[in-house]
């Protein structure tokens, strides 16, 4: 039987998973490839701490050039993450001549132009399946089955920490802080946060389904990137009463020759599918001119899931090397003289319909202000809500709007803002109800 | 450029969606190709009428030869549906060398095994994505990057027809056979909607996702298959009243080297994302060992998204041409010679939970005499309803389950149906609310 020979960087937890899912799946795999899959060598800085799973002796090594440069191997799996040295190991790997797999957004995200030139160059794959949306074969289907159609929206919930802050937030009425020390402790979230609650690992996933729906390179700084932890309580109960939920989005929208690309907290509908994705698991919805909606929803991270999806990139492959083939398809699926530099939308350009919670002293005349300079302004409301009254403190004023141009709203908040009954800087928070 | 000459049989209104996608969408797949599809003949008994779409003049044809035996087309689009003659001209198709993509179920499901020993013979391909769930890439995503899992659940919402009519019947209380019309006179349901109704379609369905999911030929007549003519609005209101919806389920199960494979109207809880799935969409829910739960949800059926389906077959096969290949993997995802003929678990064998819906003369004892039946049976009772009381007429008494076996539950019910109190023959819903 012909034999595929991998590399493995990095030995952490998807690592394991791919070791378990070879260990253990081997004949299953053999049974639709013909071929045996054999993990050659395992290249990490750590090669004492026990993963739970069985190595073959001498696969395991320090030395990085011994997966790199091994003329045997020619598949190579990236799961060490981060910028460097990851950029280094893979392009080293491309000038070897090994196909990549690797489930890092943020190197993809950074130096994709780089890495996907560089395997142009040599002919070899590079796939990524992994580095969005854990297990759930989204790209694949994009770049494959789902290839003829031309998509105006991508939707995703592409964060698992997010998520389960969000879901638990709803679920319990508890404030953001609080769940994210539950969450530490659990270990759904890291001890700095930040990457993750801010956005910065979704504005990542985001940029990937990006240049595979629109077939475009974007850069990262320009999508516009909204974390969660503004999201209070009280926004999360006054989006229940108007029959939302709040998740957060990375959003995609096509126009044109423009895109919008934007990852923020947003209210959507409670009945639409979206919006009963809870706790780690993700979801994409894209619309497609032919397909209309589609979702997609599963496991979004963990060592399971994220290892199926890099064995499915091994698969395909290894059924290009069994062919004989090389890059059956482009890395984004469109050929690599054909991807497009997109212009990507000015934030305040976007139009959407606006939930905003102002923060006023509780005294005649100060809805008309408000209203007034909403009006002023272009902005119509849909709906408002007052819950409480109070004569000594604030009340919280709810309003949703109709579709509005964000500069637009952004001006009035500031002259509203400015207001003496305004006592707290005003929350928005966008709303999608009006899918295809 | 490179020209790829597609010969279409079949020009219903799918067809007309595939000749729709490859007009408007020329430039997008030459840009993900590097070559120019292009629909050079179209066979049907009927052409003259008007299908909202624009052919060149000569392309379409009365003559299936022209498009059976055209040396210069190399892929042929299957959309006729039926056994025949849609089974002739495929195997005939195949005999001249031709890859073929068929959107028909009914056909795969009956003579696949004829089908796909054809296509390896003669060392084409034969792809089916379009023939299950319509535009979503499930098939595609079992045989490609979720390949490394063993399978371990699929359960499908997969007729359109059905899942409208439940939708319907939820929403509005109303019973099947007043929906039913409704939805045939909106052109949802056929004039004979028995094919969809009694779950014929979506057995054939859940024939094909069985034999990627586990590698196996299934036989038609194995999958027991209930329709939903039996659900009344009285059970839809019980279901909501514990928790539940009702859907049309496909589902298949792995144990050991045994399937269960069964299509019936299933009870499952409102908060999973399956009940969301309502009126004419369509969703897949699979569980592999690595990937864990994973659900794909989009349009089932009608024109566009079934093109979109079929177009990326066309891509697949065009890509392995331009490569100079053919058959990267085979049909079902397993090597030909690795597809086994799992044994499919008697129905009595099944374990599941129950609601059963009793109509009893209301008076003291019956109860006793139905529980004391069910626990004869080794049925033991999680929950029971019997929301209102008549000195004179029958009453419902709903009786929820734990886990039992089909063939104690249905000697149990053989029995409390011969009770003098029984009115009316017991109606019995299964219930799937433990899934990973």
């Amino acid at each position: 039987m012909k034999e595929i020979k991998i590399g493995l960087l990095g030995f952490g937890t998807i690592g394991a998973g791919v070791v378990k899912l070879l260990t253990k799946n081997s004949a299953l795999l053999e049974e639709k490839l013909g071929a045996r899959l054999s993990l050659k060598k395992i290249a990490d800085l750590d090669i004492t701490t026990d993963r739970g799973v069985s190595v073959e002796p001498g696969v395991l090594t320090t030395n990085v050039d011994e997966v790199l440069c091994d003329p045997e191997i020619s598949i190579v799996i990236e799961l060490i993450g981060g910028y460097e040295p990851a950029r280094s190991f893979v392009l080293k790997a491309i000038a070897n001549g090994k196909h990549i797999i690797t489930a890092n957004k943020a190197l993809l995200a950074v130096h994709g132009e780089e890495i996907y030139a560089a395997a142009a160059q040599k002919g070899v794959e590079i796939l990524f399946e992994a580095a969005v949306g854990g297990g759930i074969p989204v790209l694949s289907a994009i770049k494959g089955n789902m290839a003829g159609n031309n998509f105006s929206t991508v939707l995703g919930i592409l964060n698992g920490t997010c998520n389960y802050i969000l879901s638990k937030m709803t679920q319990d009425g508890v404030d953001f802080a609080e769940v994210l020390q539950t969450a530490q402790e659990l270990g759904y979230a890291e001890a700095d946060p930040t990457f993750d609650v801010e956005g910065i690992d979704t504005a990542h996933k985001l940029c990937l389904l990006l240049s595979l729906c629109f077939g475009t390179r974007v850069d990262l700084k320009d999508i516009s990137t909204e974390g969660i932890s503004s999201i209070s309580a009280v926004d999360i109960n006054f989006a229940r009463d108007f029959g939302y939920k709040i998740k957060l989005l990375a959003i995609g929208k096509r126009d044109g020759e423009r895109i919008e690309a934007r990852v923020h907290p947003t209210m959507i509908p409670v009945n639409y599918p979206l919006a009963d994705v809870n706790g780690v698991f993700n979801a994409i919805r894209l619309t497609g001119d032919f397909v209309g909606p589609v979702m997609f929803y599963g496991r979004g991270a963990g060592m399971e899931p994220t290892a199926s999806a890099v064995i499915g990139d091994v698969v395909d492959i290894a059924r290009n090397m069994l062919a004989g083939i090389s890059r059956r398809s482009a890395p984004l699926g469109y050929l690599d003289d054909r991807v497009k530099k997109l212009t990507i939308k000015p934030m305040g350009e976007i139009v959407s319909k606006y939930y905003i919670r102002f923060n006023a002293v509780d005294r005649p005349g100060v809805l008309a202000k408000i209203s007034g300079a909403l009006g002023a302004s272009n902005i119509s409301i849909e709906s408002m809500m007052q819950t409480a009254r109070s004569a000594s403190e604030t009340v919280p004023i709810v309003i949703m709007t109709h579709e509005a141009r964000e500069m637009d709203v952004r001006k009035a908040l500031a002259e509203i803002d400015a207001f003496d009954f305004i006592k707290e800087k005003s929350n928005l928070i966008r709303i999608e109800d009006n899918l295809e």
